[in-house]
């Protein structure tokens, strides 16, 4: 809610309702749609308004918002682990803001999907940014490595919640810019997300990760993460 | 027509409809709309699907035109000229393709619009890359400088047609990356696009653009303008 709120505020969106009217709605559809699971979408706009780029004068804005049955990764997958591939971030300059403007998501996620892997991880010159519906996160030394909240990336929810999780852990957290060596010589690589929660990549470009398993840092977070959601409900 | 094709297919959305038939229904379209100068908008998504990053599997293109009526430019504003600020360019990396991920240009044209000024001309470090809504050229030494086609300009249609009408009129033309200093010491600066056709910027982020007034070229490029589509009817 929080970054909905900031992401509004950044393109000078105003929001239709107060966020805890919004919190209500979305409760009461959860409520409704009776999914063991719902994964809820919020989406926001100007309003309806003949085309242009200046802001509409007197539009609406438009509010949406779906509730569909939230399928969980497959416990095999997790156990697995996933594959990703990089790719170049041609992304925009302001990724912080969550809006639906995410053509090149589309494009990096679809050549992940036809080349048979799970996500494709944004690099940036020499600097790993995210992944195109995840965080990037990984492990060298024993240290959790991510890139700080900023321009360059889209501030997870899932990743914040993992992060104060290591850190109550008492894992060693570096939120600094990750570069491609990084990438290259972590013991572990772990994507974050809504649907993926905490999971590992095993394999980057076809080359393994550590041992080529899940590691013991993902596997210990997605545990702690699982108990943080169990505990909320 | 060319560029529609073009962008559809540097993302793999397959056309519905082939050029020629997509031109015969924008002919209809503007008959049917009567207006006495029509603007054409034409939208292709890849369908209706639930939301998800990778491309939808079964979705059938969804195809929309409008005929809006087109108000030229009121001529005490091409007499006059207009005014312009810098912008950072925050764009993303395929500016070439032509797509509705506009969050940059949007901003950016909102932003000029509540400075009181005309266009936004975006920046890229030291590169001038184009307006929010316009193509940009500038004068030189009586040479016409506009950067080259390339993923950081979308290649406007009136710029193309103003560049072949320029080379024609014995105007040499450098297609190559400009400066901020090319534009600081620019005796005329252009803007070049659909609704706009030719028009000067006589003042850029308050600075005076050569005398301050419209100059000769840009005066003579949209004269040709004007009878190049008066022919063309």
């Amino acid at each position: 809610m929080a970054r909905l709120q900031r992401s509004a505020e950044a393109i000078s969106l105003p929001l239709p309702r107060s966020l805890s009217e919004l919190a209500g709605i979305i409760r009461d559809g959860i409520a409704r749609a009776q999914w063991p699971e719902t994964k809820v979408y919020v989406q926001l706009t100007r309003g309806a308004a003949p085309r242009d780029h200046g802001f509409p004068v007197s539009a609406q804005p438009t509010l949406i918002m779906t509730f569909r049955e939230m399928h969980p990764l497959a416990s095999d997958v997790r156990i697995r682990g996933v594959d990703a591939i990089t790719m170049p971030d041609l992304r925009w300059g302001r990724c912080d803001i969550k809006s639906v403007n995410l053509l090149a998501n589309v494009l990096a996620r679809q050549r992940a999907k036809e080349a048979g892997v799970f996500e494709a991880i944004f690099v940036h010159g020499d600097e790993v940014t995210e992944g195109a519906v995840s965080n990037v996160l990984l492990v060298r030394d024993g240290r959790l490595i991510t890139p700080p909240e900023g321009p360059a990336i889209l501030s997870g929810v899932t990743r914040g919640v993992v992060l104060t999780l290591a850190r109550k852990d008492g894992i060693p957290v570096d939120e600094r810019s990750m570069t491609r060596s990084d990438l290259a010589e972590a013991q572990e690589v772990l994507l974050t997300g809504t649907t993926v929660e905490v999971i590992a990549v095993v394999r980057v470009d076809g080359a393994a990760v550590g041992t080529g398993r899940p590691g013991p840092i993902a596997s210990r977070l997605h545990e702690q993460f699982s108990e943080y959601v169990r505990k909320s409900l």
